[in-house]
């Protein structure tokens, strides 16, 4: 029963063009994808100009795009859609005080290729106008507490002037990201810098789109997380600074209460003036829970 | 009242980041946009790679585009947007006998730039397996009958290889399109081929999409029109041969029953083995009538 003065079989004429050898979830997917966009067309009487600029700015989107940048991804994080994906993945029905550590979005600048360094390294050069931290903490199993020996922590984070090395023609190569083993202890430990808050790139479609909403680009300062370990449920996450101004507004609604971290003052370390003890807590791969429930 | 068991704020929130001075025409289009995409999300509880596969499929997309091709445009045209916008946007409610010219889709193989050709001019050229037909006919205002002067018809098809001239090396440059303005009595006439049916191109992610949907990739023949004169609304459309066997299911569903026309033998012209009398209509710019209603 139509409730709309447009041809009524339309929209089913679309999705049972699809033939039987359609796989059954992407028949799922694309039924419902096409009933939703049908569906906006049609509810808001979306004209053919207004639909162009949409083509156009999802182009412009990809041809923005290369092997350092994904800015059809932060489009999609612009309205909340990497965000709801990562907990419909996750399943993360409460953030419970005691839990694994819960998930958040990878966001669009991590680096396949970040190389490994030294528990105590230092992964900050160049950048002088930043509070160093030496950040450190175990990696431990959820379920029984103990620490995970060789297990893999991945971090980056964006320099001062709120810039990821990849987008920064002065920042070296891989500056302010690595992956770090833990030691026999499940320890992990590196310098990096307190983050501090950094607007999305606002010079393509997403940001266009941020400015049409009359929105804010900025994100509350954090730092990236990838922890692995055989045997365990990859985790992909980020902690927010406890004092920054953007943490019940970030740009991309990634912030969860269980990710807010306090960075504290360090005594007695030329290199650092504070400090961040953080624990990451994996989820054994054969377990029914998942990172956040 | 949420009807699933995700965070029942989240969407919310991301609507209401909308600041005041967002466009309200804007703010609606998001609104829904926003509110249509999370559902799909939610209802089918869309995983994290799932996503990241359309993210990929759209920068994909983008990346093909240029001033030659718009595969971002042909994405939609699969999944019948574009016909669907062009309902919407004028307004198709019927297709009554006596109407002005209905709208179709303009697709993605327009161009700008095409030259104006003279009355009785050949637009076929290297092409030699085709069927050679004359077209001709009237541009006429749809009001008063009476034939427009100076009014502009604007053609394009594809050669018998099923290849517009910018995506074929082998063709030259706009060859199989031109435009023609209509002489004192309203008429214009060409030279062109019988339009052949073809695939539409497979080799990028609109391709990929009719793969995995089990779709064929063919659009019934057809050739390309735009007729525009001062004074009038100008009309985008497309005629379809009423002999073709992909008119009850082109692959981007641009088919109307007062678009398909029939090809009749012509005598006596050594240019020509068919004709096409093509008449058409075209509604004032100061009318409440929209082409095809």
């Amino acid at each position: 029963m139509a409730t709309h003065r447009f041809d009524p079989n339309f929209t089913d004429n679309v999705v049972n063009a699809m033939g039987p050898k359609t796989n059954p979830r992407f028949r799922k997917l694309m039924t419902s994808l096409i009933r939703h966009v049908h569906d906006f067309a049609r509810e808001n009487e979306v004209t053919v100009d207004e639909w162009m600029a949409g083509v156009q700015l999802m182009n412009w989107a990809g041809q923005m795009s290369d092997d350092k940048r994904n800015e059809g991804q932060l489009v999609c994080d612009v309205i909340g859609l990497e965000s709801l994906v990562d907990e419909i993945t996750f399943k993360l029905a409460e953030e419970a005080e005691d839990a694994p550590t819960a998930t958040a979005i990878l966001g669009p600048f991590f680096r396949a290729d970040t190389p490994y360094r030294k528990n105590g390294d230092n992964i900050v050069k160049g950048v002088t106008d930043g509070e160093m931290a030496f950040m450190h903490g175990r990696v431990i199993d959820f379920t029984t507490k103990k620490p995970l020996v060789g297990a893999t922590v991945e971090v980056w984070q964006a320099a001062t002037n709120g810039l990821y090395e990849q987008q920064d023609p002065n920042q070296e190569e891989f500056n302010l990201r690595g992956k770090f083993k833990t030691d026999e202890e499940g320890r992990y430990n590196f310098y990096c810098l307190r983050p501090t808050p950094y607007p999305v790139p606002d010079d393509g479609p997403a940001g266009k789109l941020l400015k049409l909403m009359d929105r804010h680009p900025f994100r509350p300062a954090h730092i990236h997380i990838i922890a692995t370990h055989d045997g365990y449920k990859p985790l992909t996450t980020q902690i927010f600074d406890s004092k920054d101004q953007y943490l019940t507004n970030d740009s991309v609604f990634a912030v969860k209460d269980s990710l807010i971290v306090d960075f504290v003052p360090r005594e007695g370390d030329p290199q650092a003036g504070l400090e961040l003890n953080y624990d990451v807590k994996l989820v054994p791969a054969q377990s029914n829970s998942t990172n956040g429930v």
